[in-house]
Order: C-alpha cells, then structure tokens, then sequence
C-alpha cells in the first residue's frame, strides 16, 4: 500500500514534537513536510536531536506556506498551531485539497459566540464550523472518518469527557454536581520562554491556575451537554505539577437518586469494551500517569463514596498522547480507513 | 532563659527527621533524647548525614524506653510513632511527668469509637482521650497553652480545616457539598522499603490511593463539625505526586444562598489576620508548595467560580512542616510560653 | 515469517519490565513465557499496567523451570537474573536447545578467575565461558548472530567501550590515563524495596558510589584491553543522579603524541558510519540522555582540551535500553537472521 | 548590638533570592535595599511569595542606583550582577563608603589578561583588581576580615578548590594529572526566560556544556596555582543535572611518587578540623548533595584507587549556598567581626 503524504503544520512546539514522534515512524505515512517559521531550513534531527537516524529526519522545515505545502503532495496536514493562527492555513489547505486535522480550539465549538467568549476574539472562520468534526474517536469515529476537518479535542477534555460521557447518557449522575480537578505536566504549557516554566520554578512545585474560567471548559461542557441532552456546567480545576508529560484528573458527581453504584462500572465496560485505547480498570482502579505516557491509552478507574453518595471518576493519559498528538494520528487512521491502531502500538 | 530539655521518641523516620531540623537548632531546646529501635546507639549524623556539624547531632540514638527518657531530664517528647505504638508510650512518659506532643492519630479523635471505625482496631488508651487537646494553635492556641498532651494534626487535615473553618463558623459555604483535593509529596508515605515508593516508581507518576475512605477523614470531620456546629460530612481524594515534600489541596464547596462571595475572603482575611504562620493570598492568590517547603507556613488562595456558584480554596503547605513537625514545635512554643515563632522563622 | 518462540527468565525487575516492553510488540516475536518466582501465577498487565491491552500481556508470569520454559516451545530466552544465578538456568536452557541471551555478568568475562576476583566467588559454569560471546554487536555482529550464548553487556561498559574501542584500536589516545565518569538512572539500581532507592532519598541528590573498584570494571577492561592490543587499567567514576532511566557517561584520556586531534572525529565516524544505533554528534556535539531514553541509541559527542592535551568523550545511552534490553534485542536480531533495527525503531 | 544595614544590588536572580533568603532573617542584619531594574517599586514577596510575613519582605524593590543605594545607610552591599556590570557599581559604592561583596567574576582575578581571555573582553575595572581578596573564607579568613572589596567566589571553583588545595599545599599529587567532572543544579545557569532551561527540557536529562574551556577555569587554576606554587592546568567538565539545587564534583589526580594515600586523608582531616562548613567524610565517605542543599556545608569525601594510582576527591555543596550565596555572608560575617556562623546555622 502506498504510504499516505502527511504535513505537519507548526511541527517545533511540543505538540508538533510528538506528531513527528509518531508520524516518523508510521508504517502508513511518508512525511513530505514540516512547517516552522522559526526553524525553516534546519533539518528535523537539528531541532529534535531525538529524531537523529530516522529515515525522514533528513527533511527540513519549510515556512508555513499553504501552495508549499500543497506542492509537496500531501494528502493530509496535521495543525499544531495557536489558536486563531490554525482556522486560517486550514482555509488555505481544505480549498488545495487537503485533510485537516487541526489541534487547536479553533473548530471544537459548533458555536462561534462561545469561541469569542471563552477566547476573547471573533471566530476567525465561522463558515467552517459546521463541516468540522470535534475529534474524540470513541464518541463518533464514524463521522471523523467521513469529514476533511477534525478538530482534535484538549488534553484536559479528553481526560475529562470520556469517563463522563457514559455516565451522563445513562443518566447516572448528577450533572449539577460535576467537579473535575487536573492535574497536567509541564509540557502542556508549551515550548515557550517563560520565567514561569523554567525548571526550577516548576521542579518540587505544584499549583493551580487559569481558575475560575479555563478555556478548555468551553468543549468540555459543549461534549457534556450533547451527552447528557441537557445543558451541563461544571467547575474544572487546572493545576500543573512536576512532570514532563501526563494528565491525571479525579472527577466527582453525585450518584442519581435510586441508582445502583455498581451501574458506573458497567457502563463504563459497555462504552468502551471495544476501545483499543481505554482501558478500564474498574471499581478501586488506580490510574497512574506512568502508565500511559508516550502512549494513546487513557486509563480510567472509579469508586464509589457511599458516605457522601458520590461517584469518583479517575482517569490518566499522555497529554501529548492521547490528550493530543495521539488522538490525532488515531483520528488520522479512521479517515484514511486504517487499523485504528496503526503507529500507535507502542508501550 | 534555660533551655527546655527536649525528647524526640521514633526518630528515625521523615517526621522524626524534620523534628530533629528543627529541634536542633531551636534556640530555647537542648535535645537531650532520641530513640529509634533501628538505629539505636548511632550518633543521629550517622543516620542523617545532614545534621552533621550540628552542636546535638553527636548524641546517639537510645531504645524508646520511657524510664531511660525520663532520667535524661527531658520534660516534653514528641512523638513520631505508628499509631497504636504510641499511645501506650505517652500515658508512660505523662505518669513520669513529661509533657507529650503526639504526632500520630491516636489521640486526635474524642471518640474512641469513631478510632475503632477508621483505624481497625480499639482505642489503646481511650481513658486519655478527654486530656488531649487537638493541636491546631490557630484554632485553640489557648487550650494547647494548657494542656499536657497535644495531638498534633495529620498533614492532610491540617490543608482542609484551615481554610474551611471560618467559612463553616459563619456559615457561608453548604457543607454538604465539600469535595477537597489533595496531593502529597511522597515523604508523607513515610520512610519504607516499599517498592511502590522507590524513585523509578513515583518519578513522573501521579495517582490516587486510599479511596474513599482515607483515615484522616475521621479528624477533617470532627473538627469541620465543631466549627460548623453541625454534621459535617465530606469527600476527601489523596493523591500522591512526585515531589520530595509539599501537600497542595484544593476544595470546593457550594456559596450558601444569599452569601456575598468577598465575605469568603473577608472571612479568612479575618480568621488569620493575626497568625503568624497562615498567608492568606486573596481572591485569584495561587498557591504554590515550592513557596511553603521547609517552612511552618500554610499559604491560602481562593476564587468564586459564578458559573456553578462554586467557591475554590486552595491550600499549599509542608506535609513535614505544617503539616507535622512545624505544627508540632509550634504547639511546643505555646505550651512553654515561647513565641509562636520561635524556631520556625526560617525561609 | 512464523514468529520466533520467545522467553524472558526474571521478567519482574526493571530489566525484565523493559523487555517486556520490546518483544511484547516486536513484529518477529511471539511471547511464549515469562518467568518470575515472585509474581509466578499473575498475568503480566496485573504487574506492569502499563502492558495492559499489549496481545500478549495475559500471558501469566510462571516459575522458571527449565522444561517448564522448554515445554513453551521457545527458541530462545532472554534472562534477567541476578548474577551467580543466571549461569545455572543457561546451561539448562542450553541443553534443551534453546539459544540464550544473558544479561546477568556471568558469561562476560573470558577468565573465570577475574569473574572470581570482581565477584566474590567462584564462577559458577567456567567450562560454558568459551562459547559465549560478548553481545556488543558494533564490535562483534557476525559472532554473535553465529552464537547460541550471548553475554549482554552492563550498562555502564556499554557508555564506556563504544566511544573507547576506536580510539584504542587506532591508538590515538594514551591507554593508561582514561578516567570515565558515569551518571546513572535509578532505576539502574534495580527494583527492589530498598531505603536507599525510595523517591525521597534520591530525588534532589547526587551521589557516587561503587569506587574505586565497581564490578562493571572487569569487562570494560577486558573489552578495552582487546581494542587496544595491550593491558588497559581505568578509573572508573559511577554515580547515581535523579531520573528515572539514562547513562550520561563522560570519559577522559590524554591524545597520543603527535596525533592530530581530529583523529578522533574521523576515527568515531568511520567506526560506526554504518552502524543503526551509534549517532556520532562530532566534536563540540552534546549528548543528553533525554533524547535516547527508551530507544536502542548511543549518542557520541567529543571535544578536544588543548590546553591539558586531553580528549574528552561524551556518550549517552538509556540504561535499560541500549545499556540492557535494547541491546539484547539487537542481538537476538543478529542471532536470527532478522533486521538489526527490527522492534528497535522507536524514538 | 546595631543591626548593619545592607543592601543587595541585583536581588531578582536565583542568587540574589539565596541572598535575601539569608541576610531577611540574618540576626545582625538590617535589609535596607534591595534593587532590580525589572521589578523595581514591588515589594520583594511580590516577587518571590516565599518570603512573605519575613519583616523585611515588605521592602520595595529599588533600581541600582548609587546614590540611592547610599542614601539607605547601608554600610554593606552584596553585587548579584553579571560580570561587566558588577564592577562599575562596585566602584561607584566604594567610593561612597560602603564595603562590596560581588558574586560576579569581576573581581576573582588578579590579573586582568586573564579576565579579557577568558571573559572575551577589557577588564572594566583594572585598578581595583589589586584590591579585592578572593573571598574563600576557609582559606584567606584575614585577610577577608581587612578587605573592603570581596570577590566571592563560583560555585564551580569551590567545590573544586576546596578539596585539592591542601592536597596540592603538600603536593601529595601531581598537578598535572587533575581532572574535575562537575554536575550543577539548573538553578546555577540563572533565572532567565531560555528554552534550554524550560523543565522540559531539563527533566530527566543529563548533558555536558562550557567544554572544553569554561569561564571558571580562570579562577580555579589561579587558586590552585597559589597552593601548589606552580602553574596549574586542570581539565574541567561541567554537566546540568536535573535538581534544583546542587553541584557534585568528582576529581581524580595521581597521587604523587612515594607518598602513602592515607596522608591524603590526614592532610583534608588537617586542614578543615576548625572549619564550620567543611565536613570532611573520610576516605569512603560519600557526599550527596541532598544533604548540604540550603546550607553553607561542602561536604567531601575520598578514595583512592590503587589499580590506578589515582585518588578520587568528592565533594558536594549548594551551588546557591557554598557556591554563591552562603559563601557571600560567610565573608559578610569576618567582615564585620561577627561569629562566622551567623545567619548560616540551618540544616
């Protein structure tokens, strides 16, 4: 089988570190581009020394221009851009004929008018929305894998979303009640400069942020809401702390009147008894953030409190792998009708 | 002023050795005992290579026996012991007329049954329990001042009750609705051979552990129930994360209707306006445990979250310091009539 | 191609755990046993949960008996014991037909007598130490994929001899004034419940250990003295620093006289232009350990001290990769006729 | 007794906090000034909320201006500046009066081609040189103790000075042979916004940079050039590690013809019997750096490798105290005739 021309768009942040990572190496895929304003005309391997002697690590980055990339066949580009930078090349690429699978906000919200609430500026391209597919492979793959435009979902929603979204369709628990605490690796703040990611402002710390209002509760509650078929809010709760890489969220609701506790667990094995990448480990699981980084798995445990009638929902991912680069490239295989494991069967 | 002779009993564990950092150079103490089983007839630098060049770290470790302790002259120990070890040895060391600071569980809780729930097994000395005085001198400084046996906090208790204490006295927040966060650095699992605390096993790994029904919830409720004047009943989710010291918690709770949300920081502004060792940082303060390690500090933040009616407290302290040696000499101050801050002004 | 029946013999330490993670996805492998006396009876994910949805990794951990293992119809094993004990399965293993790769020290060094002088005792099977083979597959590939015993390297000896052989071969450098300076993960400690290897006595902390005669010394100077042609004595500096996997090792040795330092250059280019796994970064290049943990490279970069006339090598590996399974796997590859890079090419 | 009233000139760096965190709490210490050009107007415990509640913390930062820095009274000021930029404040200070204790470069070496070798431009202040003492207490107490003008030594050089200048006083080694393998805590490459620095990029990596020809070079060999009263030439390799704090230092020399090893331990033993902050281990003993962090304690160990005839040399310190900081008030204290100890007693 012929390998499919893949780009990827804004490859030298984290984001982009991790799709090369796994576009590198993916049996299915020939990368043909990487794009990097700051680091256009370096070699792959000269950014990312991790990539040395991998057969495509030769290539160097090109400027992030859409008839560049276009012109080097790619069938598909992968967007690890900033928001309100991504709706704009994603335009440019869609009418060259190209797949978009864009890892920025910018299409996760059906609703321009939340996008400018939670974002603080208009939608860049309101006319697309419509056609965009929000991400998240275990919810609706059959639709990703029709669309030319996913828009992958956050890390934190993803780690949010998937233990809730069984519970809430079968009526389980109370939205009302819905409190969500994150806890991320320093590697979802991003590639920056910053005083405040600096290694020893980050090492033996641990902190929250972005409190009450994070961006990331606009998709959250969107994915919620659909659901649970009625309007759901909750409170999220950002922290960082010191690792390279990993999200653990603990997610608490009550249980709904009359409900057998034992019914959270049963929905949970029922939703995703056939998911290749959640693993369920059941009442009194543990899911520890070691145990999925650098892979697409997010793990995901509960318990009940009967003293207090709530549910406790734990869940852990890779932030960059299925909380981002991961789930992309598994977005990647159901539109190009793949295995849905395909470069992604590392441990 | 003549120092107070000073016993550490169970010495060789993280409490025991934040106690000794503390007790050795604290300028009104001359430690004159410190027992360990183990390590029993080595100088303390030996065993903790640190305090070396420290004026007392040439004194051996002895057996804990109450007679030898005694004859050394001491007139106050504390304890860091397992739970249901040290009981036995307090009513021992009272009958020769030391004051004791315990900081284990056994005499924190006023109800020996409510012991025999959460810790499996009879209270060992439950005739004590109605002499101790719950040492939290933000809370009962004057009681501490008096009495002859102090049950210094658990670290995690220690993050909870402080910040919710004034808002449940005045009423402000539904205690049904608590649900507090927290996350400990993994000297609060104590000094074991375990293989689920070696290095490779908590480095780059958060996970939850001792759901739903942690031991200290026995103490956070007690006293959440005294501040608030009724049945106080919360969920409390420990989590362990790779950091060497360091608790952060995070609790939420619902505003009570009709309650301004500035009356909550109005509320701790006044609570702790005259502490020495509580640092309220306002509305939109963050927290941060890099900020309070190696300090008797408790730093303390909180937001109002409108979309859910959600009021956030965070809480960052030492799970050695505040929240177990610090807390512990700070009673010793008060019970000896010493400043607050003796000893513990460090930075 | 059918799958090459395979068996891992002490498969629950961090090097056992580490071959999991290669031949349980490894395209020419299949998994027919693995071995642990401790957890004999459970299925791999249930100790490593990291496997979890890995085909293979149901497979239940058995007692390492030898017809046990032979019964399985594996082809070869893999063992990752103890020294002192790996000797005895091997010769079992080898006399029911199967080929073994050892990654304990017992088949490394040629003279039982120096295995005795570094070990502590008397070699246990001297009469098999002829036909094994040094598994360093730059040095020795035809060799090794002829063999049916391969020695594994250490980890430090691999850090120490790859960047080492060509200069002593070439005789550019002085043999008798090599220092190497080792930096070790923990988990090159091994997984075992030890006070010394829990996460607080090893976060924040550096420390050397193991001088001035570590083990490791006897088959670096047995391999360094081959190159050579002439006796070669080192010092030999190891140390623990704080992360989870990774060698940083950095060596000294005065430049032979008249020799033009970019001898060196050329002399690590042509060693290893055609070698996978062996990036040389040339002079002035700055291996870190973050861009080879769990992968199979070695990287090598060097410098030239003018004013002392000392050449200075740097290299960096993944202690448990390169430095033990990834390494192993490379040779199992040459051993069956398979891609040197086969279940290797993961960055 | 009067307080003195100082200033700290650069306070906003990671040496600058070690200062403040020092001289806030320092018993003969007033804080009367500490200025930063970026924070200028803040109080100090908006920049660094570790420090909140200390009585100084209150204190706004100032920008560095001489006059303004006079005009506070202050009797003493301590430079955390970059070298180039220390000496023309130093200056500017002395000359109204005040002592300077700078913890750049500018001051460290007594011959001005030197600096403009190794620091790539002019010496900006050449006539002062002859009147700064290089500001190792251990070794030239006096004479800091009758100097106006400290040059406090790099964090690098003392933990390489220290341990070999007795040896080379009575030349139980060769000079020649010295090689000095360092690992530093991120915190000593400074608190500035640089991608290399992010704890991404950090964690979990070890590399080696500066070589073959780092700026301390020019201090360490002119110290050590003064104890052996020959010209000393070492090599010097410097790594980052990831801890916050910290530098470890191993360095090997040959022992000298004819001399027995143990006169190494003797002469270590000899020459820091009466020191405060030199624990000497012994031979065997092995210095970690978790035990000095936060502390003004080098810690140094010895071994020697009779295979080789080399003797090994560990030493571990705080690069932010010994290394910076903490040396800086050591001299602060001989200069103002206080206990040497003052203000340094922690653990």
């Amino acid at each position: 089988m012929e390998r499919i021309k893949t780009a990827i768009v804004g490859a030298s942040g984290y984001t982009g570190m991790e799709l090369l990572r796994l576009l590198l190496v993916h049996p299915q895929v020939e990368l043909v581009a990487a794009t990097s304003r700051q680091e256009a005309g370096k070699p792959i391997h000269a950014v990312f020394p991790r990539f040395r002697h991998a057969p495509a690590a030769e290539l160097a980055f090109i400027e992030p221009d859409p008839d560049a990339i276009a012109a080097t066949g790619a069938k598909v580009a992968f967007l690890a851009l900033p928001h309100g930078v991504a709706a704009e090349i994603a335009r440019a690429l869609l009418e060259r004929g190209l797949k978009v699978i864009d890892l920025s906000a910018d299409f996760r919200l059906r609703d321009a008018a939340v996008y400018a609430e939670f974002y603080g500026h208009e939608h860049p391209a309101p006319d697309l929305l419509s056609q965009a597919v929000y991400g998240l492979p275990e919810v609706r793959a059959e639709e990703i894998a029709k669309s030319d435009l996913i828009a992958s979902p956050g890390c934190y929603p993803t780690s949010i979303i998937l233990p809730l979204v069984p519970l809430l369709a079968e009526k389980l628990i109370d939205p009302a009640t819905i409190v969500a605490n994150s806890y991320s690796g320093v590697s979802g703040a991003g590639r920056k400069a910053d005083i405040s990611l600096l290694f020893v402002e980050c090492n033996e710390s641990v902190r929250a942020y972005g409190l009450p209002k994070h961006r990331h509760l606009s998709e959250i509650e969107q994915e919620l809401t659909l659901a649970a078929g009625e309007q759901v809010t909750i409170t999220f709760l950002p922290h960082l702390m010191p690792v390279t890489a990993g999200i653990h969220t603990t997610t608490t609701a009550k249980l709904a009147p009359g409900i057998d506790p034992e019914a959270v667990g049963r929905s949970l094995e029922a939703a995703y008894a056939r998911s290749a990448f959640v693993r369920v480990l059941g009442r009194g699981g543990y899911p520890d953030t070691k145990n999925v980084t650098r892979t697409n798995f997010i793990d995901i445990g509960w318990q009940y409190d009967a003293r207090t009638g709530r549910v406790i929902l734990l869940s852990a991912e890779d932030n960059l792998g299925k909380g981002a680069g991961g789930q992309a490239v598994q977005s990647f295989n159901h539109m190009f009708g793949l295995e849905e494991t395909a470069g992604l069967q590392n441990f």
